[in-house]
């Protein structure tokens, strides 16, 4: 996408295959700001601290770091040591998980000596991959925006699941791009997304880059909207997607799906397939919800009145900060993936 | 309550009948800072900038704002005049109309040169009435309370319907507060309740006064926490209930009520029968909303690294900042009030 006149991805890959730039997300809105991994440990650092996130990313991210481990040390070990504490940085996302899996699979076979080049010709494909499949998501979504025939269309997403969560094009707003590109006049209500404000943050910084009409909501406005019958639909990603159709997305979720279901107002998950987990039935075993740290509740960060970034405590009890919630599928009324459309509860049957 | 081993109130008469002085609600809970209103312009500030806040507080913060310009000017149009001001100054809280509409009648037919102290003591009763009123629906509340056998008693409550809501013993908090002193075991959930945090800094501060365990958690995080069999019945205020049993309570409310009615979950509204308009039947026509400065969710007040309360800027597009929505009859399960407890359809029966 385009951001201050000139293409970007979130991340990209230096021509020497010695590092990867990333837009730092946590700098976001306040400065657009791009930094280099040269390492490993630098990938963990910016997936664990966010610098790097939503799931399509952080798993194209996770093979880049494997890329530049191999540069490092490409023995068997190392790759086996790599994938493993990637997996542990965030343990909710499917995504990366299935990202270290392929690049396990593509490299295993392969000799030390050639293991980098070959990891970092797979890490760019991933990330093409993403690429193609997210226009494909918004290919699959765009007839369902279509059929809904209001003007303004007047959508709610929750969370970012834009182009910054994925290399480009985005999940969810994937569909909302396209429908922009084909003059449907568009209006996002974007819920802040409490506590780490990925909508107030992320979302609504991309849709200004792409001057499309939004306005920020607090995550307790969307169902007075629905009330007023001021949201025609709901739109948001996954993180993870059981087999039977549950999506574990980001915390809050589950509250806009009761109330678009109160409502009568569709409900859209869009994702990628690699975010169904095939091994898993949501309703025979809980999904790990990753707590963080209670500070991202208790602390926020913003510009001071001489325009720094700068950080002030808010809260001064105990918090607790689970990551995500589940929504189960009779509250989704399709699962918009790069192949189509699809009710939630037959989306397993696609990796068949 | 107590507050640094002395008691208080929200808002006290000077014995010589000139000031009042309040809570800064504002400050808190950085700091408890005592202010001094001096007249109804400092009323009418304090409660356009909710230093007061509460729909049972600011009924009885505008009565003494009568008090204080009666000392200034008893006259019948001075009368009229500051009656319709505070009417205005915020126009869902019907507590604040009821309380006018009370101090009207009382002193209508008083002579001007007897209006002051008539004002004042008026004034006084009622937030003498507030504190018998709340004990009252901590009584009626109680053993709604008792007959969940789960220890701890997880409650989880939105925006702050504490002391700080009221003169004294709050509406919401007043069961919680009785039934932590009969040795009942009870942790709440506190709602952050996003834009103003009234739960991160009001009802987590309230709790930390009175010692009982509490953890302030996201507005988004409710849905997973029933999910999980962690909320054992949600307790909230009203700002304005209709004949008919709609609430209108503080923005994101609904979205609760939606949650607890999908898990089965008892919701109880706990409000005074001044908070009931009897002129009014939800179903037949909207509430009136009132929208606030989209400031109050794109800035925020924290203390900054050197323990100064200073403000950010966290949002850079356009906001919505409704402040209330409406939870319908259907899900309430219970609403509180002094005379006991009622299904929200009969409410209004009461008033006749």
């Amino acid at each position: 996408m385009v951001v201050e006149g000139k293409s970007h991805r979130t991340i990209e890959a230096s021509s020497d295959l010695t590092r990867v730039t990333i837009i730092d997300q946590t700098a976001l809105p306040f400065k657009f700001k791009l930094i280099e991994l040269k390492s490993l440990k630098d990938v963990i650092q910016a997936i664990k601290f966010m610098k790097v996130r939503g799931a399509p990313l952080i798993g194209v991210t996770s093979a880049f770091g494997i890329a530049l481990e191999m540069n490092n040390d490409p023995s068997n070990q190392s790759l086996m040591d790599a994938a493993f504490a990637l997996k542990e940085s965030r343990p909710t996302a499917v995504n990366l998980a299935w990202a270290v899996e392929k690049m396990l699979e593509h490299l295993k076979t392969i000799n030390a000596k050639d293991r980098a080049k070959t990891a970092w010709f797979y890490a760019n494909q991933l990330a093409e991959d993403d690429i193609k499949t997210n226009i494909n998501i918004g290919r699959a979504g765009l007839p369902l925006l279509k059929q809904i025939k209001s003007s303004p269309l007047n959508i709610l997403t929750h969370c970012n699941a834009g182009w910054l969560a994925t290399i480009d094009n985005g999940t969810a707003l994937s569909p909302i791009y396209q429908a922009v590109e084909e003059g449907i006049d568009i209006h996002v209500w974007v819920d802040e997304t409490r506590p780490r404000n990925q909508g107030m943050n992320l979302t609504a910084w991309e849709l200004t880059q792409a001057k499309i009409p939004h306005t920020i909501i607090s995550d307790n406005t969307g169902g007075l909207l629905m009330q007023q019958n001021k949201v025609d639909c709901v739109i948001v990603g996954a993180d993870r997607i059981s087999i039977d159709g549950q999506v574990c997305n980001k915390i809050g979720t589950y509250l806009k799906a009761l109330a678009a279901k109160a409502h009568d107002i569709p409900f859209y998950v869009a994702a990628p397939l690699s975010t169904v987990d095939k091994k898993f039935i949501g309703k025979n075993q809980p999904f790990e919800i990753e707590c963080r740290d209670p500070n991202e509740l208790l602390r926020i960060k913003g510009l001071n009145s001489n325009g720094i970034i700068s950080e002030v405590k808010i809260g001064m009890s105990n918090a607790y900060n689970p990551a995500f919630d589940i929504t189960p599928p009779e509250f989704i009324s399709k699962i918009i993936c790069e192949k189509g459309s699809y009710n939630p509860d037959s989306i397993g049957a696609l990796l068949l």
